[in-house]
């Protein structure tokens, strides 16, 4: 069967979310280039069709500074996005869990 | 409301491809590459939780040969995959339409 | 041999060069986020060691907005950057040459 | 002053390392998979101008499997190339060295 709209929006945030973590991943990062980065990949992802809202939180305190700079990776960041399409908004998120970067759908609501 | 199971399989196709797409766009791909860089892409993307199998077609005979190789992009590639989750199986696929790689959800169905 | 100064200088910049090109391209960039986009570049690869300054234009102007926004690659981009390693000092730059994103070693010189 | 043959060999081998080591981070390997992730990304570098030989051994027994599979980062991987430019041929490689993969020139000869 075709897609319901709410499927439709859910694919469109799982996208979202693959485009976000593995276009970024490996980006070298530091305490003092993370605001930058942050604000890049929130507005990266806000391109994409039905991406109503992309916020990107690196986690500057516990990043390894051990050689000045670290490579991005999950456990670095966390992202929430709200995705619109038709009348379905869907709210996702990405966090660690038990030590994997899990992305998930928060909530599937009609408008 | 929480999602579905088919909206959850939707959320995870959708994850593959973003994934997909946004890790191996730039690779230097050549005719004589492009057989090792598919079998890649596809096996990197079945380690992926719930897709039951990955399909990755280059399109080696359009790919841009003037300085020898050139860059992966969506104009070179079609994709197909199929996503298990819980009882739901979700196929999906990439293509190029109207000058942009399209990815869409094929079809929802319930095992 | 074991490099020179100025050939380890010079394979600085080429690392820097590769990361910038490949961590990047791919990215979803429009005019209205390419402004954020140009300084999480910089930023990120002056990161790296021995990378003075690294600047980044994307050329807004010449971006495809025919689906609003298009995937950042070497046609809408030219980088400059200095790299200094012992006493020497590179200066390398990436602009479009014949349809090719031609990186090269402007000028090497002793401080 | 414009760089020696051998300098712009060793711009030409960074620009490799970068493009290979930003192009593949974050990519999903696991054991069963790093065979076609080695072979695609020693036959993608390979494209690239002056590049004779690139060789890539995923560190199938070191990959971390908690999760069935995991990102690809520096410390499962050891690349070696040869680079060849006009007269000059350098040998390069990287290797993981106090926790940080280290990409080192190491040996520059004119044939």
């Amino acid at each position: 069967m075709d897609p319901t709209d709410a499927e439709a929006a859910c694919f469109e945030a799982g996208i979202k979310f693959g485009t976000l973590y593995h276009q970024f991943a490996g980006t070298p990062v530091s305490p003092g280039s993370a605001a930058s980065l942050e604000r890049a990949m929130a507005e990266a992802i806000e391109n994409q069709p039905f991406c109503a809202d992309c916020s990107v939180d690196i986690l500057d305190d516990e990043l390894d500074t051990t050689h000045d700079y670290t490579e991005l990776t999950g456990e670095y960041m966390e992202v929430s996005m709200r995705i619109e399409y038709g009348e379905e908004v869907v709210h996702t998120e990405m966090a660690m869990e038990d030590g994997y970067p899990l992305m998930r759908v928060v909530d599937v609501v009609s408008r």
